[in-house]
């Protein structure tokens, strides 16, 4: 198979964002492509979940390829719920493989806070089964359900707490995050509640964002290769699954990458997990077979999953302190990576970081993306 | 470049449907299956334009993927307005010839008839320019100005109706068009005007549908190769274009995908063309360097594209006849093309036909895609 390789990478800061979606997008875009040196364009596809809610946008490709100055460049839109932006990536990567297209510029964005927050979660529920949507069920009613089962199982609220402390941790120290705040035990605890065991800080905000990656057959200084991309579905109606805690779209997805890039989960270096509620993380971490259930507290406790610990996880800041703008989320993991890997991670700086790996969700856990990434 | 081919296709009927999309979708992809032998099937990918709108539904492809019995198989979305079906094509065609997939289904739908026709017409109005859509502009007022600028150069009703008269009686053959009458130069004239100079008769219905081609490396009897694909766009605001009659992004997609399929214009037996509005197809026409703009009229009065002419067009029916179920309208084509190259087209059936040519637009010109099948 074809080495494929980031060239270059743009992003803006997540967060609520003055500028509209194009206009988001088109920055992204325009660092990226200027990272990369100016290289020809063959190709643009778009990362976006919803802006037909959001905007009452449609045709955002070519309205973005036009925006940037690439009129007549072929453009087209990828979308996977929350997962769209590791998709776009995703397709943009059989398209250099294929040997059609050399260079070809990804874009995941989304403006999310033209609406409120109710019609956002609305909005988001309709990624839901009509059936568990028609019932009454969010996002952050599986998500609370999810915890639940594992504080049932002696996970307590202190614990839980420390995947969102580490995350905004190191979302403090990122430029582009949402937050750049660290938190304590404490401001967690007098948080409100949402959705009962969920406190404000146990979900992920509402950004608007963009970043964008051009992926390219080409080889340049620093190019970061993806050495693996895997994708899996489970059941779309979350309540079909015998085991909620079980990912098994997350394992088999994890399989496929793992066997593209010929490498083990324990020589991989960084990773960036889908935390849009804290457990997630949590339960990730045990799906990927690091450490099983009971033995997860203590390892955020050792700081196993800090900065400088064994396993860094989320040093962006994750969905929780650097932003979750749905359909960029994907490209803003894989820019993470690929700023790890290059060494240009300031303060997040993981030490001779080699490989890292990113895992993205369309849905709730119904649609996972594992990308893996390589310094060349 | 490996040889990628269509080995399989299914269709629903298009009109209105009692089927929800889903429904739809399913069935067409579940036949397309069938009609491939039930190979396995390493992913799936969805063409749809606006499932949020019509039917305030997410999730498509993971919904698509559990309904129809493939839980765990990766499937993503693509969406590119109204080509999104040739969008999700031609992503197939990049992931197959990767080498990453081996066969991967594409299925193409749109539920459209679950909302009002002025609220369609607003929904689909979105793929415009903002701007244009603000001053109170709509798909069909591009089309009656285009209309206009070739009846300002002497094209007149009787000559315009020669479109729907020859789509309408290739729809009247084929079993899946949603409309299977004659019409005659008298129901035109009689029809009601939808937006001067725009008869009822000049512009495609709304309608429900799904089509699904799988698509592989592999051979089986009955292959038909995609020979070539080309994408390219234009401005995204029409007003901005010098020449409205001027397809820039069909001449260069054209090109793109001639030259990839190694064949001249000449030597294509059939083309199914995106005639959204009468105009568009006469358009296409003298874009595709076919005809000279004043010797168009009495091409069609001499039968030139005609299932038994020398260019046969829109034998399907084309999007006025057969419809155009927005997302699902490229499968659509290319599912009448490979009943064609296969000799299974029945009363439809061009002689010997040995290569067939695709034209998808999404939005007005201002990102399309061509396709070009051959007989393996």
């Amino acid at each position: 198979m074809k080495s494929v390789k980031i060239i270059g990478i743009g992003a803006e800061k997540c967060g609520r964002s003055d500028d509209n979606l194009i206009d988001l997008m088109s920055k992204s875009s325009i660092k990226a492509i200027t990272d990369a040196g100016n290289v020809p364009i063959d190709a643009i596809i778009v990362g976006n979940m919803a802006a037909e809610d959001f905007t009452k946008t449609k045709s955002i490709p070519t309205y973005l390829t036009d925006e940037i100055g690439y009129r007549g460049t072929p453009s087209i839109r990828v979308e996977n719920g929350p997962a769209s932006g590791s998709a776009a990536v995703m397709t943009a990567f059989f398209s250099v493989c294929s040997g059609v297209y050399d260079t070809v510029l990804v874009t995941g964005g989304e403006k999310m806070t033209s609406v409120s927050t109710d019609e956002c979660t609305d909005i988001l529920a309709e990624m839901l089964h009509p059936v568990e949507k028609m019932h009454g069920f969010t996002l952050p009613t599986w998500g609370a359900i999810l915890t639940r089962l594992y504080m049932n199982e002696g996970l307590t609220r202190e614990q839980l707490s420390l995947v969102s402390i580490k995350n905004h941790k190191n979302g403090a120290k990122n430029p582009i995050a949402h937050f750049q705040k660290i938190i304590t035990d404490g401001d967690i605890k007098n948080s409100s509640t949402i959705i009962d065991p969920l406190k404000l800080y146990d979900i992920c905000p509402i950004s608007d964002g963009s970043a964008s990656v051009v992926i390219s057959s080409k080889t340049m200084e620093d190019s970061i290769e993806i050495a693996g991309i895997g994708q899996a579905t489970d059941t779309h109606a979350v309540y079909q699954r015998e085991d909620l805690t079980n990912l098994k779209a997350l394992q088999m997805a994890t399989k496929k990458a793992i066997d593209m890039a010929d490498i083990s989960i324990w020589d991989i270096d960084l990773m960036e997990l889908h935390d849009a509620f804290t457990i997630l993380e949590i339960c990730e971490i045990e799906n990927l077979g690091l450490f099983k259930r009971e033995d997860i507290p203590k390892a955020y406790e050792d700081g196993i999953f800090e900065i400088d610990g064994e396993i860094p996880i989320n040093t962006s800041g994750g969905l929780k302190a650097r932003g979750h703008p749905v359909g960029g989320t994907g490209v803003y993991q894989i820019y993470e990576i690929v700023e790890q890997l290059r060494g240009e991670a300031g303060d997040r700086q993981v030490d001779d970081a080699k490989s890292g790996l990113c895992v993205n969700f369309g849905g709730f856990a119904d649609n996972v993306i594992v990308s893996i990434l390589k310094r060349s």
